[in-house]
């Protein structure tokens, strides 16, 4: 099946000497191995992906980088969360050195999430730091994940516990290697991309409110514009706070409160991120409504978009109760010895961040 | 035994955001919780260090801490070069989560360079980086290991392969704990200051030559003084260069280049970091004369420091031949595909960075 192109468009992340551009486009994998080859000095290649990325894209991935003339070499890792862990890290480690890695290689995350957290943590302490390029291969990751330069692996205790700040060298979200996504990873990726939409206001809600049906097709036009923009937002707002040490960065948080809670009431198998993010933003939209600031028609309209994109917005759809969650929620504050703060859109593109929440506006906010 | 009390001196060293004081004193231990509690919002404060430096040292560090009021714990690590591993490392994370670390932690490096490396590494990386303060308890340490933000632990396959560039918040150098550090490891710590009086120039190394004796009988005025001139070169070269991006850095590899194959081939039990260097400092000097640039009499003058704090300065006082240690250097060169680079001083104050260096000039100058 042959794709209408889609125009690559490139977006800068403005952080001084870490700066880097994010290549949005069908296709722009071809040209890894040209952008890969414009680094200074690099002495090989190494892509870490996943043995069901590489059963896809090993043909297309060798032709871009045979084309820059750099010695290159593939090491696959296990596809799950729990890929993100000390075995598997140490084990990139051992085949970097045996790949002949130094300071001059260059890392290529290629795939979601998982490969991108723990690729990015490798790049960023083998050697006290090498290059290295992100190609996300999913929804989720191409809005999300791969920008902003978070890395890490979980420990037994729990998720993200080990990891760096590690801008890679530039991020290439190639729209065509979705089409291979199943159907749940593209709508987990919707959850997100709805959340965007909350945070920048009129136009872009507008754009997804109307373009809702192509983007459940998987229309590559509508997938570009929408990675496109997300990128746009998160690259901005992490240009303004790198390393989340204000509350600028928290504005990405909006839905993940409630997000979080879900998942591990769930368990990480049962409830997706994407169904788990898609109830935190309506919550969000009604607690904001408690609160007096969100018009009831603005809910209505997060709601409505939520389920254009076939993903849960009530609780009540993943078979959890409000008082589960909460609890959960309470239990991490006080785990991190906090208060309970949300961040909440006052309208579509104004967001607020609030601790004064009562516990019966919590349960309304979920029911 | 009391010392004569040594005045307490301050070095920043200048890198923008990451900018960090050195303390230099007699008794500066005694400020830990002090400054600890100067940092914001800290929640606990968790000590690293050895076995060792414990048994020495536990109640001073106490004491100090409980002024701050801070909770903390203390973790112990064993003290040799092998306990910078992967599992040394992650028993770290394990008991930071044992003791309820989180964002608001600081780490305190409390010993010698192994441990400053591990902690500092684990800091770097603990929930995408907490704050850390080096307090150095070896020589070594303080001129050299714990300035910089240097930290890494070790592979199987090679040293230092996996690390970070990470600032400490700040660097408490307390000249009284090194009254009970060995001889041998006091004059580890002589050879690194000799570097850098051939790298400051004739003022400091006339200071050293004047000094040696005092230096040799651990006066504290003179090691506190030396302490603080190697902080504020290696400071000031750190400044320039954070990352070793440039030729910058490499002038603290005088000697270094020879030093790092003299420990290789005698084994790194056998031959201490120190006596190599202090080997590399006069080959550095002799390979300098050969090149028709230092003067004999400054050669000489560097040979005679060296056996002044009692270090060997020839090759055959270790036991190696020139050739072993060549051939060891040719290994070295080749691995990282590049040509022999040295560092070489010019005259006192004055280096250079050549790889005109001929097989014949190389084996004159380690003879």
């Amino acid at each position: 099946m042959k794709h209408a192109p889609v125009r690559t468009r490139s977006i800068r992340v403005s952080l001084g000497g870490r700066s880097y551009p994010i290549l949005v486009g069908s296709g722009v994998l071809a040209d890894l191995g040209h952008h890969a080859a414009e680094l200074r000095d690099v002495t090989n290649v190494i892509v870490i992906t996943s043995p069901h990325i590489a059963s896809f894209y090993v043909s297309p991935l060798q032709r871009a980088l045979s084309e820059s003339k750099l010695p290159f070499e593939m090491h696959l890792i296990p596809d799950s969360e729990t890929a993100k862990s000390e075995p598997v890290l140490f084990n990139i480690f051992h085949h970097l050195l045996r790949f002949g890695a130094d300071r001059g290689s260059v890392l290529v995350a290629f795939g979601g999430g998982v490969v991108g957290d723990i690729a990015g943590f490798a790049a960023s302490v083998f050697m006290r730091g090498i290059r290295w390029i992100q190609v996300p291969t999913t929804l989720l990751a191409q809005v999300d994940s791969a920008i902003g330069g978070k890395t890490a692996i979980n420990l037994k205790e729990g998720k993200n516990l080990i990891g760096t700040f590690y801008q890679p060298n530039f991020v290439l979200s190639d729209i065509s290697l979705l089409r291979t996504l199943p159907m749940s990873e593209l709508a987990t990726g919707f959850a997100e991309v709805i959340k965007y939409g909350m945070i920048e206001g009129e136009n872009l809600f507008r754009y997804l409110e109307q373009s809702a049906g192509k983007l459940l097709q998987g229309d590559p036009r509508v997938l570009g514009k929408v990675v496109l923009e997300s990128s746009r937002i998160k690259g901005r707002i992490v240009s303004k706070d790198e390393r989340e040490k204000s509350e600028i960065r928290m504005q990405l948080n909006l839905g993940h409160t409630f997000a979080h809670a879900i998942e591990r009431e769930g368990g990480y198998r049962k409830i997706s991120h994407g169904q788990a993010v898609a109830v935190g933003l309506l919550a969000a939209a009604r607690l904001s409504y408690l609160k007096g600031w969100m018009k009831a028609s603005t809910v209505e309209r997060v709601g409505n978009l939520i389920r254009l994109v076939r993903l849960p917005a009530k609780l009540s759809e993943l078979g959890l109760k409000p008082e589960v969650v909460i609890r959960a929620m309470e239990h991490d504050k006080k785990k991190k010895k906090g208060v309970l703060r949300f961040v909440l859109p006052k309208r579509l593109g104004a967001l607020v961040v609030t601790d004064k929440i009562t516990p019966v506006q919590l349960k309304l906010a979920l029911r």
